[in-house]
């Protein structure tokens, strides 16, 4: 790149997949970015555009003079032009529609439509769809000459002559049938259409469910306007997974190749939220400070109960966290998942309080201490598991992703109930409150 | 159920979809399952089977006769029939391989020689290959007279006689080309076949980037003897970002149907290495509990220190198990990542720090206590970085899952480094040791 040998440069990133080069402009710096793109010019192939991070893509973008981001645009599939028109402003967004062919205008304007996140926002509206009378034969023949097809499908879609979606026949089927079978006869019913104003994520979910390759994506009226292919699906379910990991982990949708500032800026929230609630807990421990002068015992065991309550709680809220995103846990077993939470931090629990209270009759040499701390233990661990199961069902049902703010509630529940049913306890117990 | 009406549950279940046959399983008492399967008779759908927890799974096929498992096995897909397979004893799995047909026996057998988790366990042996010089026509009229097809299929690939791989074919370009056209012209050369002994998870990673719909699996000698097809990588992908979350969470591979007691062993371990890392906390400020007597302020603030290194400790960690586990984090960027980290939990150590600080002297009207636990976070915030990144890199380079262990590592860490710093610090600036 520094040589500007255009020649050579075009000749090795021709070789790359999208993805390569996607990856390949990730790994540069900003200038270096610009450069190679303004070197590649008209070569530059717009689908590695989808395969970079956010940021990277509106600094590119940005760049580019929009006549070159209209052809670009225009060659790519629909789905894949959404998705980097959707980062756009409105107004940049009309400037480069009006510009584009009128078809292809109204095959994205319609996508565009539909809000972000739904299934029609992610389908492709190019597909390939027949009446129900056709043969195999003429199937194969249309297949054969039409030049305007999308780039690859897996399914042909049968509709009526008013578009209204009736079957669908994945092309192993066509090729496996005579020419004079009739498409009717071997299409299937496609019970499992997609509404185009279903959230992504249970279109994903549904799809991977049923193994299905690629789904039609319908409107009200049940009328056939696009297909949701499985690459989407698998990006949907990554980036849905990711997200959960992220949120449970504290941070946001931070990437790889986002600077230090940036970074920064992204966690310090997080850290934040996590102060509030460690002075919280700090608050608590305040109101014993003198019943810890006079057994600094307590001091010392004190985090032990708050961190075990931390660990379970985080357990149940993982398992829960889970089973929501993969649909697994609905209102139907809800009670039944509480009980079984409640029993495991129960025996748990004990489990522990017989551990711990050993540990501190050996270290301290005070039975009475052992006795305190294993019932302080047996209500944080039924406490962490009521908290980790209860606030994600609950920021579920109020339409908050469960994921979220789970983990700092639920460590801050345990950690108050820890210090303060420990302390509490301990300061009645030895009457120094 | 209860009323053992056979027919009108045979029509029921017979409409079911099998993953939804699965869930319906996955939801039933032992005893209601082992009656419902016991009804169905030969007409349960093996391939429920593949869509059921583990423990479910073994409980059913523990249950079906011999003869029952040959005659269901051998109406799968290959892939499907040894992922039931796999979870078998040697002897069973002899057993049944013996009474299978030949070609059938030959096909699992030689999957279920690849290690476990390899692309050679999860491939479909089932696969449709023609010769290079072959015509379009010829191919489709092979497609349309063949019996003995797999179920279906994405890709035709072309082999030469010894069945070395030379490239492969979509169904839709089969479609779309003439009947005169030689199979060699239109197919694509395959330079993303996958070895059979790769990780599956590598090579789900590498069939999720080029998106491939099915790949081709081949020997060390390039010759073609399988498929891995994209639902097989979905479940693996989902799989390993399960995994992840799981780990990071504390909890190991437990399921939303295990019982109380499995669950309670499962989720037993992890919490006593968390009981072990607890302890080693206490004694670190058990070296210090003279000098907490004499300023019980220590007490009450010690636990911001620690929960905030856990906290940042986490945030980087969580990032950079995610970037090992899609390969975003290589040993070509690693230095560069743990120099940004090291950044970040600098300066959110120093935002921090003065933070923390104007809360303890406005709390205590103590300024230095206020300038020791500045000290203290810059420091945990720092290391919490460090051991966010460094514990999981190094995890990876010994060959463990790093996700496994690092999250209870990370915050033993944060909690040692946090508490003895701070303790320390004050101790020696108070002159309270």
């Amino acid at each position: 790149i520094a040589d500007r040998d255009i020649l050579f440069l075009k000749e090795q990133v021709a070789s790359l997949h999208e993805s390569e080069l996607g990856d390949l402009l990730e790994s540069l710096q900003s200038e270096q970015r610009r450069a190679l793109v303004g070197l590649l010019g008209e070569d530059f192939d717009f689908t590695a555009l989808t395969e970079v991070d956010e940021s990277v893509r509106r600094e590119i973008v940005g760049d580019l003079p929009i006549e070159q981001m209209v052809e670009g645009l225009g060659e790519l599939d629909s789905d894949d032009a959404v998705y980097i028109l959707e980062d756009l402003d409105p107004e940049e967004q009309d400037d480069i529609l009006a510009r584009l062919p009128f078809t292809e205008r109204v095959r994205l304007r319609r996508s565009l439509d539909y809000p972000e996140e739904t299934a029609g926002r992610r389908m492709q509206t190019e597909f390939v769809a027949v009446p129900p009378f056709w043969s195999v034969g003429q199937t194969i023949d249309y297949l054969r000459e039409d030049e305007n097809l999308p780039f690859s499908f897996a399914q042909v879609f049968v509709v009526d002559p008013t578009f209204r979606l009736l079957g669908a026949i994945d092309l192993d089927s066509i090729l496996r049938s005579r020419r004079e079978v009739r498409v009717e006869d071997i299409m299937h019913e496609t019970s499992r259409s997609i509404p185009a104003l279903m959230d992504q994520e249970d279109a994903a979910q549904l799809m991977s469910q049923y193994d299905l390759l690629s789904a039609a994506v319908v409107d009200e009226n049940n009328r056939l306007v696009g297909v949701l292919t499985i690459d989407d699906v698998l990006d949907v379910i990554q980036e849905e997974a990711e997200e959960d990991i992220k949120f449970l982990g504290g941070v946001g949708d931070e990437e790889l190749s986002d600077n230090v500032v940036s970074t920064v800026r992204s966690r310090f929230p997080w850290l934040l939220v996590n102060l509030a609630t460690a002075i919280l807990a700090s608050l608590i421990i305040g109101i014993f400070d003198a019943t810890i002068q006079q057994m600094v015992a307590l001091a010392v065991l004190m985090p032990i109960v708050a961190s075990m309550g931390g660990n379970a709680g985080t357990q149940t809220l993982t398992v829960t966290v889970r089973a929501l995103a993969t649909r697994d846990l609905d209102i139907y077993n809800a009670a039944r998942i509480i009980r079984r939470e409640t029993w495991i931090g129960l025996i748990n629990g004990l489990l522990f309080a017989v551990l711990v209270a050993i540990m501190a009759f050996v270290w301290f040499g005070n039975a009475q201490l052992g006795l305190v701390i294993a019932i302080a233990m047996v209500i944080n661990m039924v406490s962490a598991a009521l908290a980790g199961i209860l606030l994600p069902l609950l920021l579920d049902k109020i339409g908050v992703d469960p994921a979220l703010a789970s983990a700092v509630f639920v460590t801050t529940v345990t950690d108050i109930v820890g210090f303060f049913s420990f302390l509490g306890l301990a300061g009645w117990w030895f009457g120094l409150l």
